[in-house]
């Protein structure tokens, strides 16, 4: 069954169009579409706000039990996704850890650049902690561009001593902008999603001009001394296994209770595909299981 | 000081993008940057829900104190615009009527061709009258597309016998889909916004073969017999205004009570420049005004 599905989400794939041939605001319709615009289930409450000054969209299931929350940063390379093009992920694991999901819009590059996106997630996470009446313990959960940002964040707010979430969750955090490490090339023709030369591009949008081995910006490089607990998911087939390898090495060097899961044969952000992947629904669970057993 | 105003707005709008080099994933985006991400009043609750399967968000200021309802049908010319392109029209049109507005996210063109834009209005104000306890009276408002939409939908319903609601509001509304009317031409170095070919052309994507003179596209040339009240704002100086005077004249002699307010030196939809416009301010007020004497 597995075997049968990770065929089909590779088809469907392969056909998307060449993203040469695609401008960044049609590769920004064409995530957000993925969310599925007016498909909202009936069993959703959905509020668009603010946390810190940042849009986010808050999504609470008739399943959110209790009081505790997630703030959730999304994935698309630092230049699109959006809290519509996750909003499916969101809804599950509103539903999977019953607390309400805060996915946050933060500013994507070109027009908000290095190191807009880690600024905007403490700015969101503060305004959180302010308020512990209103989010109770915090979970800070992130995909892709939106792991790394997470973790990026994570250090800024160790370093200013503030509190740091109960439990921090990535699903295939892109940790190397620098795109450094030989699975970008071992693994070219196994991964379906990623392309070094892409991510390049989009980095260097992000970045501005900054270095790319920047701690802030390749969280694979940072100190990460004194960070709280972590799961990593990641699929076996994607470009991004060695530095998150070498990041759960260093996490464990410095003292971090890090899980890592390597889910075989999966890819990128494979959650994504829950219709087709019995390993996403799988995976969903094990990282809500998570958050519940740091909630508790 | 409305001079020196309309000067400013002519002045920003020359500098908009060729729309000849823009692709629509581009104006689409740039249409909904104007609404401002993350930048929501602390007053303003706004949710993100459905009405009869069709996407849409609920903007409610703290001002609200009645139970009526305002579906609201933003324009684009049938291609663009959304709930977030329109919101703080959304927002002041919550605060000064004092109710909550429904911002339709209806299907637009090419994804969705002729006549979607038009049932999905009418889906949505079918479930808001199914539930008049939630709902209370409706007052249906639009601009530009979306107030032709808005009137097709109302000859849909008045043909099926539904309840037809208790105001109706257009700005600008684009009620000749062929742009056949004088003023496409008497106006085009006037009216800086809007051009005939620029139009023939959204109207092609959006009729996708049908005529552009059938009355469910253009309501210009439909029976208007039985319509509810109706106010319609527009500005001297835009290329609508012809199609727009016939319109009102062929609702009178039907019967239909319909209020036309032209403002000299006015813009297509100058409802959106507050910031620059009194008369902007001071059309909004009117139009709410209008709303809340047929809610009584």
């Amino acid at each position: 069954m597995a075997a049968v599905g990770i065929k089909k989400v590779r088809e469907i794939l392969a056909a998307r169009p060449d993203r040469h041939n695609t401008s960044l605001a049609d590769r920004r319709a064409a995530m957000d579409a993925m969310g599925g615009r007016g498909k909202l289930p009936p069993n959703v409450d959905l509020k668009v706000m603010e946390l810190g000054g940042i849009g986010c969209e808050c999504i609470a299931t008739k399943g959110v039990t209790q009081t505790n929350s997630i703030l959730y940063v999304h994935g698309g390379a630092y230049v699109a996704g959006s809290p519509r093009s996750h909003r499916g992920l969101g809804i599950v694991l509103s539903e999977e850890v019953g607390a309400p999901v805060f996915m946050l819009d933060y500013g994507l590059a070109p027009e908000c650049p290095f190191p807009a996106a880690v600024l905007d997630v403490v700015s969101a996470y503060r305004e959180m902690r302010q308020r512990p009446d209103e989010f109770g313990a915090i979970a800070l959960v992130g995909d892709s561009a939106g792991g790394g940002a997470l973790i990026s964040a994570l250090t800024v707010l160790r370093d200013a001593g503030d509190p740091l979430p109960s439990a921090v969750a990535c699903i295939s955090p892109w940790l190397d902008l620098s795109c450094s490490f030989d699975s970008y090339t071992r693994l070219a023709d196994t991964d379906p999603f990623l392309s070094k030369s892409g991510l390049l591009q989009d980095a260097s949008l992000y970045l501005a001009g900054a270095d790319p081995k920047n701690p802030l910006a390749s969280p694979v490089y940072a100190d990460l001394t004194g960070l709280p607990p972590m799961l990593i998911q990641v699929g076996s087939e994607e470009v991004l296994i060695d530095e998150i390898n070498t990041f759960v090495d260093a996490g464990k060097l410095a003292g971090c209770h890090i899980t890592l899961q390597v889910w075989p044969d999966m890819i990128h952000v494979f959650h994504a595909f829950r219709a087709l992947l019995p390993d996403a629904v799988a995976a969903t669970s094990q990282l809500a299981e998570f958050i519940n057993s740091k909630f508790e």
